[in-house]
C-alpha cells in the first residue's frame, strides 16, 4: 500500500473528507493491475437487476453465479467489483479481503416502463457489514423523479462520509423531455457529471458522450466558443474539465457489448482524453472468461501506458 | 471585527434570533471590502448545477475549477461566497477561514422542463461541517410545487436557527399561472420578497423588478395610491419597503451576463434605491479574472459611497 | 389576572386540556380592554403573505413595518396579535410580554391560482421560542386538499396541546365543488365551525354567514324545522349553537375593508347573536392609526356592553 | 481573514479534522493583536464558578458584570474570550461577532472539598446557539474521577468535531495520590498535556511547570537522558515537545495574580520556550481596566516579537 | 491481496462474523512483511498515555511526533499500527491507506495509583472516521473494576462487529488480590486469554507467561496432569491451546525495553510455541530508527521461518 505521488495528488483533491474516506479511496486506487497509477478499471454487475438475468447472463451462463464475477474481478486485476446487495452478499464471506467492493445501494428494474427512478435497495450499514469500500448510487437527471433521487442520495452521502466510505455516482440522464440522442449528448453528459459532483460524489461514472448537443442554450455556447468536440478524445477531455476541472475522478462506462476491436479503440480515446478509467460490465462478463481476462488486461494496458 | 453603528442597527432588527445567528450575520457584514458598511456583495456560483457547466464556465474556463471561485471571492473582497455542496466542499479545507460561506442547500437542474422545484441537496449538518455561516435556499413562488419548497425550508430554517446559522433565501417566482413578464413584475417581486421574509429568511435575494404589474388586484392598488415605480431606483425603494419596511436585508441579483456599463448603471440604481447590496454570479465569474476583480471593485465602490 | 366567573366558566368547557393550555387560554381572555369579559378582539396580520404586501399595506404604508402591528395591537387593547412567522418574529424580542401572540403556522400565497392549500410555514417549536400563547391554522373545507390540511393540523395540534398551547383554527370553506356564494352560506359556515371543533380547535374563526344555503340536503332540514336564519343575529346564534352548543369559543372575521358604519353595524349583530368576539385585520390596519384605534375601541365597546 | 503561512502550517497539523473545525481554529488564530502570528492570548473568566465570585471579583468589582470581561477581551485584542454558560450567555447578543468565544462546558465549584471532578454545565448545542468557535473542558488527571471526565469529554468531542467546533482542554492534574508540588511538576505537566492531546484536544492549556519531578519512574528517565529542565524556558520547550512534538497548540495559564514584573518575566520565558501563547485570567481581570489593558498589550508584544 | 491458504484457514475460524469483519481481519493478515503467513507483528504506541510521554519517548525523542510511529510501522512492514485517538488522528489524513490501523479505544494513565480501570477514550465512530480496521481495548482481569471493563467492551464489540471492524483485546490481569508475580503467571495468562476470547475478541494480546502459578486450585491441576510449562515455548503452546485450541489469534507483547539479543531469543520461543505474532512497542520505538527497523526485520524473519 505504498502510496504513489499520483495517488497522493488525487487524494489531495478530497482534503475536506475524513481519513476514513481517504483510506477507502486509497484502497480503490491501490488495488489490482492499475494500483498506484491513478487509473481505475471497475467490474460492475448490476445488469441482473437492471435488465433481468437472462438478457444479462445467457451469453455466458457462468455469470448467473455471483461467485463468477468476484473471481473475474480478482483474477483480472480490476480495482474494484460493484454489485447490488444480493449478489455482493452471497459470496462475500468467501472472498473477504480479496478485492475492494462497491455496494450498489439503489437499483431500477425494467419490468415496467415507468418514469425512471431507482429504488434504494441497500444501505451504508450493509456496506460496512459486507466490508465494502464504497457505495454506488444511480441518478437519472432529467427524470420527473430526479429530485427524489437527488434527495435520497443526499441522506446516504452524509452517512457514508461520516462512516468513512467512498461515494460513487452513476449519472445517467434520461426521462421526460430528453430525446434518446440527448441521453448521451455532450452537453448533457457534462451536465450529468457536474450534478453528480455537486451532490458530493467522489467518483463519477458517465457514458462516453456523442457529439450531439441536446439543449439550444448549450449549442450557442459550444458554437460561440468553438469548443472542440469532434472526436471522442476531445469530448472526454471536455467532460473531465466539466467535472471540477479534473479534480473529481470521472470514469466511463463501456455501454452495450461490442466487438473487442471496437472496445479497445474506444478505450484508447478515453485514455487519450484523460479519463480516470473505465467501468466495464457486459463487455467483460458476457464474454467467455478467457476472453474477458484478455480484454480487461488489454484495457488496463492502455490505461497504464496513457 | 469591531462592529460599526450601522451593523449594530442591522443586527438590532434580528433581536429575536440567538447570538449564534447574530454572530454569523455579523461575520457576513464584517468581511471584505464592504465590511461594516451594512452593504453586501456576494459571489454565488450555483450555475453549474442550475444551467449546466458549459453554459456557465465556457466563457471563462478557469471557472470549471471550484478553487477559482473561492480565490475570486477572497481576492475581490466579497462579503461571502455561495455554492452548492460539491463545489463548496471540494477545496473547503484549503480555504478554511478565508471567506464566509453560504451553503446552497437546494438546487434545480434544467435538463428537463418540469414544474420548477429544487431538490434538497445538502443540509445544516453539512453547513456546520464545512464551516459555513449561512445556508442558502431557493423558493419558486407561483410554482405548483411551492408549498413543498416552503415546507422543506421551514424544517431547514428551524434547524439552522437553532444551530446559529443565517438563512438566505433566493425568492424567484415562476411556474404555473405566471407570465414570463410576471416573473420580474414589480408586484410579484414585492410579493416574493415578503414571502421569503415571512418564512423567516434573514437575507433575501430577488431579481431587480420591472415596471410590469402581473396581478389585476395589485394593479388597482398601484393606480389608486399612485405608487412610483417608473424608475428602477423607485422600484428598489418599493421592494425594500415591502420587505418589512427595510428591516430585513434584501439584495438583488445581477441576472444574465451583460456589458460592464450596463452592470454599473444598474448597480447605481440599486444603490440609490436603498438595496443592501448585490449577489453577482455570471457577471463576475464569466469575465476574465482581472476584469471580474475590476468590476466587483467598481460595484463595491458604488455601494460604499451610497 | 384575577379570573372572573365568566372566564372560569369558559375554561370549564376545556377541562380535558392540560393546565398549560388552560393557562394560555386564560392569557388570551385576560388581556386588554375585554379582559375578563369572555369576549375577544384579535388583530390578525397575515395578508402580506396571503394577498401580497402591496394590496395589504399600500392603503396605510406604516403597515409594511412589522412593529406597527404589534404596537397597534397593544395600544388598542386587543386580546391578542396573530401573524405568520417572519413578521411575528422580527420584533418579538422587543415587544416580549406586552401582548399575547398567536403564531399563524400555515399560510397560502395567491400568486398562482391553484387548488387552495396552505403550506406549513412554522411550528410549535417556533411558537414556544417566540413566547406565543397559541398557534393559528387555516383549513379550507371543500378543497381537494382538505384532508392534507386536516391531517397536518392533527399532527400540530397533538404537539401544541402537549406543550400547553392554544389551537386557533381559521375555517374557510373553498375550493372544488363549492359555489362562490356557498363559501359563506349558513349551512356551510356551521359545517366549517363544527369541522374545526372536531379537529380539536380551542378557538374557531369563521366568516359571518349569509342566508344562502348551499347543500340541498341541508336546505330540506332548514325548511322542515324552520330554523331562523333571516337576520345576521339569528345566523350567528345558529353558528354558536353549531359549535358544540356554545362550548367552544367561536369568533368572526370582518372580511374586506369597508366603511366604519358598516363595520359597527355588523359587530352589533355579531354581539347580539352571542359571538365571542371578532378578528379584525384589514379593517384595522388599513386605516390610519388614529382611526384604527377609534374603530377598535368602538368595537370593544359593543362587545363589552353585550 | 487572509491566512498567513504560519497559520497555514498550524492548520496543516489538523488535516484530519473537517473544514468547519479548521475554520473555527483559523478564527481563533486570526483575531486580535496576535492575528496571523500563530500565537494566542485568551481571556478566561471561569473563576466565579471555580473559586466563587468574591474571591474572583472583589479586587476589581467591575468584574462582577459579565459585560466587563467581553469588553476587556475585545479592547485588549485577545484572540478569544472563554467563560461558563451563564456569563458567556448574558451579554452574548450584545457582543455578537466581536470576539471569538470559547464556551467552558464543564465546571467545578469549590464549596466542598471533594475528589475533584467538574460537572458538565453546558453543551455543544449551547456553543452553536451562542456563536462560540470552541468548547472548553477541564480534566483533572490523577483524580479518582478522572475516567468519568475523560469519558464525558469523549462524547462531547465527537459532537463538537462533527459540528465544526474547536476543542480546548484545560489539563490540571490533581487529586488522590498526587502531592501538591506534583500538580505542577514537570513530568506531570508533560503527562497532562499528552493525555489531553490523546483525547483529541485541538488546543491544550496547562500550568507552567516547576522543576519538581513527581514520579520515581520518570525521575530515572530525566536523569538518565539529562533532559534540561532547570529554567522555565527549558521546561516549556520540553512540554511543547511532549505535546505531539509541537503539533498541537499548547498554551499556559498565568496562575495566581501576581506583580506585573513577575508576569512579564514569566511570559518572556514561555515565549522563549516556544509556547503558543497564554491564557490569562486573574492577572488580567483582577487589575484595574487600564492596568489590565497595558499588561495584556505587553504580553502580546512579547509573543509578537518571539 | 491474494489470500493464502493459511489466511483462509484462519478466516474459517471466524465464520460467524460478517464479511466486513473478515475483510478487515484479512487486511491485517495481508499487509506488510508477514502478509499471507498468518503471522502478525503490530506496532503499538499507547505508552504516551499509559506511562507518560517522557518515560516513553525520551530514549528516542523522535517518538514525541505521532508521524514518526506511522512511518516506522509502514517502513518496517508491520501488519498494523495501534494507538489512542489523538496520535492516531493527528496525521491520519496524511498517511491514509498506507498501513492498517487499530484504534485503541480505552486507555489508563498512571498518574495516580488507583484500582486499575481504563477510560473509554474513543469510539467505533472514530475508528470508521479514521479508516481503522480494528478497535483495541484493554481489560484488567482481577481488578475490582473488571466487570465495568467487560461490560463496556461488550457494548463496543456489538457495534464494532456490526460495522465490520475487528476487535483486538489486550488482556492484562492486575489489581486487587493478585500478586505481582501472578500478573504473568501461566495459569493467570491462560485465564486472561480465555476471558478475552469469551468476550468476543478476534485477536488477543497477552504477556509472555512465567512458570509461576497463582491459584492453588489451578496448581493442583497442573500437577495432576503434568502440563509442561517449564520452557517459554511450552508455555506459549499452552496459552495457544487455552485460547480456543488455537482458533483465536493470540499474540504476545514484548514488555519492557531490553537488549536485542534478549528480544530475539524470546521471539524464537514465542514462534516455536505457535504464537501468531508479537506486538512490540517500546522495544521498537525506543530504539533509534535504524536499529528499530533492523530489529523488527529480524523479528519478522523469525516468524516467517517458523
Amino acid at each position: 500500500m505504498a502510496v504513489t505521488d499520483r495517488v497522493k495528488q488525487i487524494l489531495s483533491w478530497y482534503s475536506s473528507e475524513n481519513p476514513g474516506t481517504l483510506t477507502n479511496l486509497a484502497r480503490l486506487l491501490n488495488h489490482g493491475t492499475l494500483a498506484g497509477t491513478g487509473k481505475l478499471v471497475i467490474l460492475p454487475v448490476d445488469q441482473g437487476f437492471e435488465h433481468g438475468p437472462v438478457r444479462s447472463f445467457a451469453p455466458n451462463p457462468e455469470g448467473y453465479d455471483p461467485e463468477y464475477h468476484y473471481q473475474l474481478a480478482i483474477d483480472s486485476g480490476c480495482n474494484a467489483y460493484a454489485a447490488p446487495l444480493g449478489s455482493l452478499e452471497q459470496p462475500a464471506a468467501k472472498f473477504a479481503g480479496q478485492v475492494p467492493l462497491i455496494l450498489k445501494v439503489n437499483n431500477s428494474d425494467s419490468l415496467a416502463k415507468l418514469e425512471p427512478c431507482s429504488a434504494i435497495t441497500s444501505s451504508v450499514e450493509d456496506a460496512l457489514r459486507l466490508g465494502a469500500s464504497a457505495i454506488g448510487y444511480t441518478i437519472y437527471p432529467a427524470s420527473g423523479q430526479r429530485n427524489t433521487m437527488y434527495q435520497d442520495l443526499r441522506e446516504i452521502t452524509i452517512e457514508a462520509k461520516r462512516k468513512g466510505l467512498v461515494v460513487v455516482v452513476w449519472s445517467y440522464p434520461r426521462g421526460t423531455g430528453l430525446s434518446k440522442a440527448g441521453e448521451t449528448g455532450i452537453d448533457v453528459c457534462c451536465y450529468a457529471a457536474t450534478i453528480a459532483a455537486q451532490l458530493g460524489a467522489h467518483i463519477i461514472k458517465v457514458k462516453p458522450p456523442t457529439a450531439h448537443i441536446e439543449q439550444d442554450e448549450a449549442r450557442k455556447v459550444y458554437e460561440k466558443f468553438q469548443i472542440p468536440i469532434a472526436t471522442l478524445t476531445e469530448r472526454i477531455r471536455h467532460v473531465v474539465q466539466a467535472t471540477f476541472n479534473g479534480k473529481r475522478v470521472v470514469i466511463f462506462s463501456g455501454g452495450e457489448a461490442k466487438g473487442t476491436d471496437a472496445v479497445l479503440a474506444e478505450i484508447k480515446e478515453l485514455a487519450a482524453g484523460g479519463s480516470f478509467g473505465s467501468i466495464m460490465g457486459r463487455n467483460a462478463f458476457q464474454r467467455p472468461r478467457a476472453d474477458a481476462l484478455k480484454l480487461l488486461s488489454d484495457v488496463m494496458g492502455i490505461y497504464k501506458s496513457a
